[in-house]
């Protein structure tokens, strides 16, 4: 294994690559860190960066001891559509669509989920619980299922019943908390602290899942035959999908593949965007969201209780270059319709978030006509399907 | 391009590679013929079978004159999945499970149907239509709006919402008809025939549509490294996806890359057995279906005004040494849950009738436990999620 420790994102303290969620220092995020300086001697980067398949043909870039405990379900590897249609309406010369839709539990939180269920057989748990808006709570009982593992997920009542029936029919406990997504956090910890359950809770929390995301990176890099996006348009809750294709990024430069990094676009919903709120007032650090009310639910996170990962997500944003757009029920629906229509891709209302925070960028002239710029489309409209039903009627 | 002509089943006529249906001479069903001998001077075996990527890549054993056409959503390429605990709960050494469910509109339709519009648009058509019992509507919804087409789709009433769902989202017309698919089959064929629609509905009456699926064949010999599997079994309606798998083998050996085909084994549900009820009664010829009723809305196919189709699955499933197997609606939610459970892969109710007739080869000693088997797992469980959570409850 060439990942060697986590190490706190604020403060450079290092753990051991254990079941650890945060700094025991100063509360930090974790992060995993690798010895880049082997993995640039042992691989050939042409022949890493054309490996065909899923998330587990970057092997060495995961942080597994025994590739005997990948619990896998052909996870990744999803088409990155070229736009015909949608981009000529929009006068954008050049637009991918990162198709993470038909990843096996219908969105991109396979990706992560397969990378912590695997640690969870590899550090012995029997037990995972975890936190979610739906779709990881969907992803990660069907990987616990795999696997053999219990699993047990709180969700916050506004949870779409498409994703809740997915992780109960995977065999998981699905408990509906009062609340938002932060008091389904909040549920999760405490049940993890108490009972010794491995928390794979996919914000910044179980660091482990965070270097799933990231392999969409490489395949956006191989896929666009080693050329770098200018643009990488991301829809974020707390981010760590975001931080999860710019730390790929990063790691590719690292091994000398690329000398730039793509600017990174965090969109969120009007009616729930504290990153957006923080990185258009100019602060670094992110606030909670009161009272947060819109359909685009899987990034309704109002992140009560663990600002600093939206805070982590708005330093990635700039570092970078990007920038924080939030966008209206409304454009979303149009988003949803635009894909459906020109694109024959069904997203779910998250997911098509992506290309109303592109119509923007383009309006507002972020984005220029000439930009190589991808949208990430991260869950299925299958999975919101009632709901757009109720919305195409009126 | 090395397809060379239509050619009849039943009767050996030989048509030209344009938007016909049925042989002009007998009525009987029309299948793709190729320039086996060029292609095999022309194509490397080895690096033919180890293109990764989906349908299009085996583009020599597509008939598409021109692959500017192609209309694409990046179909195909689908996961084969080993099972580990299902087959060991079945007491089966090697089961794989390839999971049609990721393809973009959430079934293996997206691979006759990317075939299917990209003919369309060869052809120079503007609008197509097809009859489809919720699968098919999807995705030619989906693959028509890519490419611009216009798409009529009759489905007949006791269609799964979501399906139907999908397809006005992506922009068809949906009509809906009262009766059985067989119904919605009548109505498309009178409307293609009166105003010169494009027909492709995926029964055998689009003889293009099959050439998708046949490439199932082509990956699987691709991933179980070049072995040919003992059964594969396949939920059917009318049966072209059987069929399709089945040329695709009879190609591979056509080709010299394999010596054997596997034997085919069909799956209906107890409420819809047109096919199986053929097979076990030795008739070569099948009879239309009266009043279909069954859970397993996708396969419900009573064959009314085109039994020949059926007919021409059973005649394959007996060359090659298979059988035709039908279950009831409790099999299928059993294996639904089993599917689920674990596996991690949530199927629809007629994709998951492929395991619930493995389980009954095995109880009748048809399958045996060191039997290389395939089950396709054709449809996502979140295309019947409405019918799932009010079976569940029960």
């Amino acid at each position: 294994m060439y990942a060697v420790s986590l190490r706190c994102v604020r403060c450079g303290f290092e753990l051991p690559l254990e079941a650890f969620y945060r700094c025991p220092d100063c509360g930090g995020i974790l992060d995993v860190k690798y010895d880049y300086g082997s993995i640039e001697r042992d691989i050939d980067p042409d022949e890493f960066l054309s490996r065909g398949g899923g998330v587990w043909v970057y092997w060495e870039l995961l942080p597994l001891a025994d590739r005997s405990n990948i619990i896998s379900l052909g996870e990744g590897g999803t088409p990155l559509q070229r736009s015909t249609r949608l981009s000529k309406r929009l006068g954008l010369r050049e637009l991918y669509l990162k198709n993470e839709t038909v990843n096996p539990s219908g969105s991109f939180k396979d990706r992560p989920m397969s990378v912590a269920i695997s640690k969870a057989l590899e550090f012995g748990f029997k037990r995972i619980i975890l936190a979610s808006s739906g779709n990881a709570a969907a992803s990660a009982s069907a990987y616990a299922a795999k696997a053999g593992l219990e699993c047990v997920i709180y969700v916050p009542d506004g949870t779409p019943r498409e994703k809740v029936l997915q992780a109960v029919i995977h065999g998981a406990e699905v408990k509906v908390v009062k609340g938002t997504y932060s008091e389904a956090f909040e549920s999760a910890l405490i049940d993890s602290e108490r009972f010794g359950w491995f928390n794979v809770t996919s914000t910044y929390l179980n660091p482990y899942t965070l270097e799933g995301d990231k392999t969409i990176a490489y395949e956006l890099y191989r896929d666009l035959g080693g050329r770098v996006p200018r643009w990488v348009i991301v829809p974020v809750g707390a981010g760590p999908l975001l931080a999860g294709v710019w730390k790929g990024f990063w790691e590719l430069m690292s091994l000398g593949l690329v000398n730039e990094i793509p600017s990174m676009v965090g969109v969120q919903a009007d009616g729930c965007s504290p990153i957006v709120r923080a990185f258009v007032e100019g602060r670094n650090e992110v606030e909670a969201w009161v009272n947060p009310k819109t359909i685009a639910s899987a990034i309704a996170d109002p992140l009560k209780g663990y600002t600093q990962d939206g805070t982590r997500t708005v330093n990635i944003i700039r570092e970078s270059g990007g920038f924080a757009v939030s966008c209206s029920d409304n454009e979303i629906i149009d988003a949803v319709k635009a894909l459906a229509r020109y694109e024959g891709l069904f997203a779910e209302f998250s997911a098509a978030a992506s290309i109303a925070a592109l119509s923007k960028g383009l309006e507002e002239g972020l984005i220029e006509r000439d930009d190589l710029t991808v949208c990430l489309i991260t869950g299925h409209g299958l999975k919101t399907v009632e709901m757009a039903a109720e919305l195409l009627k009126g």
